[in-house]
């Protein structure tokens, strides 16, 4: 290929390299991500639009630049802008933590660049694909002939899982089936059901109990509801570990339940689902093998690179059935006896060779590394429960359980906004020391500290930073200040509706939200039950992007998905509410403003009448 | 971490390696990689599942296998059993081939694990993602202010378009939204509409030209009739370069239709769409930044690793208000002004960075030098084309378009049967050469050889080696033997009903096909629109799963979709058909059905009452 250079002159370009450049950039690359791996931190560095867009501008780049400029810019500005997910002392969200050998494969396969599609064109990739499926199915005590597929992620597992469903139990979209989930389901059940062309009415939250685990009883109860009004009732979606609290649903009662019924009974274990390689794990996801469906991440807890999520589906041939489509065009790699088309089973037809750098991680170190990596990562969030139980100034919200322990910092005195408040700026100056981080939570309408800890490179002494510094560091007056409601702010009508014990236990409970201009405040087909009520500024009430209403001071929202839940199951939220200009906000927890209009008859009255006036207008 | 070995001594193992260990394997790799670069081939080496489960077994892996024995058993064992997309003779469904830049910074984001979910974690790759995505938005001539997000591939792209048309035009789901595209659709069209919960016959297959472009006639005659029924039209997923022929739909005239109509315009440009980059492809793709949305793939003709798809969709915000949601475990993660999520843009949250490889191989070479290889591309698909009309041996059945040209050998006096069977052979006989591969399809009935030319390495002496090889290669008088049908067979009853010129006609517009036990010979949701009648043996007619008949000998099926087509629109295929044992199928295009039902009005008359009475029964 020739392309004329500034002058007029014909200049030979291509997008090959000679074999020594490969090989000079080649080990220049592996020199710069050994150092990587040696550096300390930190453990995040966050960058506004503006300064990103100041170093890294938007230019369409006609001229070559060459390799080594490009690298340079990546390691200075590009990765360093970026969490260390892999950083020993990143207990924040859901840690993910490679390993070497994993990476050098991804490489390999991307030079390669293997399409894993179809049997005919990678023989070799599908059948390590298979391989380390069996595994998988084994280790969750799936029976044989149970198959599977590798796939982008647990979002991509629970919606396909889903659709599986479907396809085997109603064949074509009902529009009286139901999902089931808990309210401590993740957020991808909502989202898929959104997408498969479930409407919100179609999925009912069912509440978890003081261990954060779905109520049967409560599931029980809304699935017979269901039956008596026509509707069909489809799958429930546990979680074998779930992302707030590490909770395991009761699998076996809900697989009892789900024969009784003829549901489908699907397990998202996107992270808790490998903890099966060990005794306690095992014990902890009894159950797990009687789902008919269960989502994997090895991107989470089985340490490879991000992107590597995985589902099992118990009935052989379901996922084919759902999924296969064979155009024209595809017919020379129509498969034969004993061959798989992995793109037969999901919804990529192309597809990396993730079952490569999966299959070579795990051969190089041994399952049994692995297994121990993983028992590490147990202890290390038992060892937390225990100091976070054992030190006055920290208060255990729940116990470890698959690597997630919950918990803040007590200061004596104080009401929820204020311990909010506190708890947040301690998560902040933790992640400020560049040597740890945590992310926070709400259980059951309590503001939690959320410590994970699924990564390999984690050890105790990172651990007992991360607790020494959150229980000891002072907290400055003026955090606590900010958080208490200023008195001069009037509360507006509604809280007018309180006497003055009401009104002392709606600041015990309740916290105050500052809601930015655009913020979302509440997002549709999210399982959340909080009450708002609006102090000052003023929210969007939008349905299918279109405004229905416009609320402001003294005004409320919320109220559907909180009242739902005195009667033991409810809906994902209907609405979504956009902040039009900084908003000040009340957040109350449903248990709480239950409680709250038990003793509040005028309360109770005013918010019942909005809601039978809004749900009129859904 | 401590593991007891086998004479229970305890041993310090880990997932991690010293710094030595990682350069020593990293060099090693590089220089492995950069010797598979420089082999000659084979183009593909394929492999039946047990000669792979000899040579890979699935035992777990409970020791350490060690580095250097994985590497070498990926080497010897796994990768070369898989197709090189990237070989230059590599012409077959539609070449992948990438750059070392895009590689090497691949691995680089697999060691530090990068997480492109949230602008918190990931402010470097989120910038660099922005800034791709408003150079793709450029080239298409969408207006500033459309936004993107990068995606697994096509079929992902092409199902979030969807459900972001519904969500802003629907909201929920709706009974009797339609979705409307052509013959000549990519398979994940329907796939995205079943996954969605569309039923199939809210899916409008539109017959196209000569050309292979759809008929806007026929779409306009669909809408309108639909509108009539009381049914909603929803979108239009047009083609921007069709997977069969590089045909490119009247992108104008269907955004006219579509203004006209309220309807969303998709353009499905996964392969093709990047030809914008250059003035003729520009012109070819004309229209498309008019498009609601639009579906490219980076991994195709933007030369990246598998697994980088792009959707681009013109109204801000629209993304978001389709996906996102916000569970309290990512409050922390929230965004402020500017700031974007690429969570909330789709169905993954756990993301890679697509955009670090993708940016740096472009500003390596410089997009000057890409759209040269772009450009090459489409001279050397042009020279296919001439070639193949100068050889009186090679017959064209469509003209270069976008990089694919589809041609067939002709040899003098041969019906149907038996040039599908010789080009089938011929195909099989170059891919055993080692040196380059072609892929078949199917065009209005016919069998078609296709050439796609993506590929940057593929140079002149490549294409023509094909073209030279496919016109002289003389195809033995037995493959032509096999093709003609075995007067022994009983053609059956359906064929009774032919006279002899009938059964003359049906002979020359046929094919012959056996399908093996098992073998899924029509599968729902597809567009296809082939007859087939049962010579010999036994198939399933499968809805949702369900077995609802049996046919045998003299018996047919696919005469709903062929027949439709008469009407100028149909639907997608509502049932699977399955071979019960090895079956021999008689195979007639629904353009030649329809011929011969004229001709013969008893076979018109059974075919028209089968319909009728298996229409009754969906």
């Amino acid at each position: 290929m020739y392309l004329t250079d500034a002058v007029g002159i014909l200049i030979f370009v291509d997008l090959s390299m000679t074999p020594e450049e490969m090989r000079r950039t080649g080990y220049a690359v592996v020199d710069r991500m050994v150092a990587w791996m040696a550096e300390p931190g930190p453990v995040i560095r966050r960058a506004t639009p503006q300064a990103m867009a100041d170093l890294l501008p938007g230019d369409e780049p006609k001229a070559p630049l060459g390799l080594d400029a490009v690298l340079g810019t990546l390691v200075d500005d590009v990765y360093p802008h970026a969490s260390r997910v892999a950083h020993p002392g990143y207990f924040a969200y859901i840690p993910g933590s490679t390993t070497w050998p994993a990476a050098l494969v991804d490489f390999m396969s991307s030079v390669a660049n293997v399409y894993a599609g179809s049997w005919a064109e990678s023989a070799g990739p599908s059948r390590l694909e298979l391989v380390v499926l069996d595994w998988f199915r084994a280790w969750l005590g799936l029976p044989e002939g149970a198959e599977g597929v590798l796939t982008s992620g647990g979002s991509a597992a629970n919606l396909m899982a889903f659709a599986v469903a479907r396809e085997q139990l109603l064949g074509a979209m009902h529009a009286d089936a139901m999902i089931y989930c808990s309210d401590q389901a993740h957020s991808s059940v909502g989202r898929a059901a959104r997408v498969l062309g479930f409407r919100s009415d179609q999925v009912h939250v069912i509440p978890s109990d003081d261990g954060f685990r779905l109520r049967v009883d409560a599931l029980a109860a809304a699935v017979a509801a269901d039956r008596v009004a026509g509707r069909v009732p489809l799958l429930v979606s546990a979680s074998g570990g779930a992302t707030n609290t590490g909770a395991v649903d009761p699998l076996d009662d809900i697989a009892d339940l789900c024969a009784e019924h003829d549901l489908w009974l699907h397990v998202d274990a996107a992270y808790g689902g490998f903890a099966t390689v060990t005794a306690r794990g095992a014990r902890a996801l009894a159950g797990i093998g009687r789902a008919d469906s269960v989502t994997l991440d090895p991107h989470k807890w089985f340490f490879q690179p991000m992107e590597c999520g995985a589902l099992l589906v118990r009935e052989s041939g379901a996922l084919e059935r759902a999924f296969t489509v064979l155009p024209d065009y595809l017919a020379d790699s129509a498969t034969h006896g004993g061959e798989v088309n992995f793109s037969d089973r999901g919804l990529q037809l192309t597809r990396r060779a993730r079952s490569v750098s999966l299959w070579a991680s795990v051969a190089t170190f041994g399952t049994d590394a692995f297994r121990a990596a993983i028992d590490s990562g147990l202890d290390l969030a038992a060892l937390a429960s225990t100091l976070v139980d054992d030190d006055p100034h920290l208060e255990l919200l729940s116990a470890a359980r698959l690597g997630i322990v919950c918990f803040r910092r007590t200061l004596p005195g104080l009401g929820e906004p204020e311990l909010a408040a506190a708890n947040a700026w301690l998560a902040a100056a933790l992640e400020a020391t560049g040597r740890a981080m945590v992310s926070s939570t709400r259980l059951h309408g309590r503001y939690a500290l959320r410590l994970c800890v699924l990564n390999h490179r984690s050890r105790e002494e990172d651990v007992r930073f991360v607790l020494d510094f959150l229980a000891r560091t002072p907290v400055p007056p003026e955090v606590l200040a900010a958080a208490v409601p200023d008195a001069a702010v009037p509360a507006g009508p509604l809280l007018d509706l309180l006497d003055e014990a009401g009104r002392r236990e709606l600041a015990r409970c309740s916290t105050r939200l500052v809601a930015p201009a655009g913020a979302t405040v509440v997002s549709r087909w999210a399982g959340d039950r909080d009450f708002y009520a609006i102090v000052s500024g003023a929210v969007r009430v939008l349905i299918d992007g279109v405004v229905v209403r416009r609320l402001g001071p003294g005004e409320f929202f919320g109220e559907i998905a909180a009242t739902d839940w005195g009667s033991g199951y409810g809906y994902v939220r209907t609405a979504d509410v956009v902040a039009e200009e900084p908003t000040q906000l009340i957040v109350v927890p449903a248990e709480d403003l239950l409680r709250l209009m038990d003793v509040a008859p005028a309360l109770r009255e005013r918010i019942l009448a909005a809601r039978a006036s809004r749900l009129g207008t859904l």
